[in-house]
């Protein structure tokens, strides 16, 4: 395990594998975590079925620092991640007296039975904290190094902001993206090159097509300011190369 | 083995981890199997490195009836899932003579230097068939239930037109959406007496919220017309009752 802290996401839905629902969690959380200086690895869609729930947790959370989930929370018969979680650690669970208070108090302020259904939302794996929620109270949470969210958008986003702090963070990625009037075929063999030359930097290459022309955007990524600076110097006199060919 | 098809995604790209991207194709392949009466059960991320791909192809393949990957199809060095596939399969890899031939064809009509770059896209796995790309030429390629395509959104769509056809499809799923003027909270019990009333159904439940009030879609999903029907009355009858409680 390297410093720079390797994350993995499971979002969790039948919805989501159904086309019913497009996810919008996974480009928010890939984003934050790339600015907070921590790598996403690898992410998973698994529907609500606790079988394949959890055996998707325990494959990720043995093989990275962190694991965070969205989805199935809620108060109906399809919210099964609470208890697939528990599965997974094997662990009991049952409604939490901190997160029943909180429902408790949120439904008595606004006048709303607090009913079985929404009691549901109060089951929490033993040993778990509480994540808070913001939005709508239901809290998620965290179990060892896997973070339990919402699947919806601005809930998840809340909860995100509240589990950040707690994270430990490593050295940013850095990146610089250049725009390349050639198409990635013009500049493939050079380009492999400069990466060849430039192995403390990471160089994606990535095709655009405006309906007429072919154009590339070539993005540079690095936790080295002097790496990117050098890479990026090294790609322009290549394409100043490929330019003067007329290519 | 249900005689419905089951089938996963590998989606393959750094740029999908790294936030730098939003994935635009797990939703419309969802979308288009769900059509076809296929079940997508699973979806995978992973950035273009050799390892990750071949654990995720070979864990996929062995477990599903069809794979489908998106990604690392171009002409660049980062450009890796074609060798990574052959790895996977333990098969080599080198320039197809066929891929060779369009792509030849092609850049010639273009007047556009073929260039090794671009001779890149023509390596495809050995006893790989081609899928044809009519968008930009370079082909996918299908290696035993493994079909590898493109991540340009209007690339992959195109070759997954082209793969449809070849696919065995089960019995179409049918859906029955119920807008539910109620928050999830005030129906979860009665809905999950329903569910338990509607075996051969499986009903799913989606909050809403927008901006002031909580509301619920309800969908019942089943391959069997007679079977959504019936519950589809049963959640009308639901949903009387509880509006005439006032909740």
């Amino acid at each position: 395990m390297s410093n720079i802290p390797a994350a993995a996401m499971l979002a969790i839905g039948d919805e989501l594998l159904s086309g019913r629902t497009r996810d919008r969690n996974i480009g928010h959380l890939a984003e934050m975590l790339t600015l907070a200086g921590i790598d996403l690895k690898e992410v998973r869609i698994v529907g609500d079925e606790e079988e394949a729930i959890v055996e998707a947790v325990n494959a990720l959370r043995s093989r990275y620092d962190y694991v965070f989930t969205s989805g199935g929370i809620g108060p109906t018969h399809d919210d099964i991640t609470a208890d697939a979680i528990a599965a997974a650690f094997g662990v009991g669970i049952d409604h939490d007296s901190r997160a029943m208070a909180l429902l408790e108090a949120s439904y008595a302020e606004r006048g709303i039975e607090f009913t079985e259904a929404r009691k549901r939302m109060a089951r929490i794996p033993d040993g778990a904290d509480l994540i808070d929620n913001p939005v709508s109270t239901a809290p998620g949470f965290r179990l060892g190094n896997v973070h339990v969210m919402a699947g919806v958008p601005s809930v998840f986003q809340a909860m995100l902001d509240k589990v950040m702090p707690t994270l430990r963070t490593g050295a940013k990625m850095l990146s610089a993206a250049i725009d390349c009037p050639l198409p990635e075929g013009a500049i493939g063999s050079a380009l492999a090159e400069v990466q060849a030359r430039h192995g403390g930097t990471s160089i994606g290459s990535y095709p655009r097509y405006d309906g007429v022309t072919y154009s590339t955007q070539i993005v540079i990524r690095s936790r080295d300011a002097k790496a990117i600076a050098a890479a990026q110097t090294d790609v322009r006199t290549m394409l100043a190369e490929l330019g003067g060919k007329g290519i």
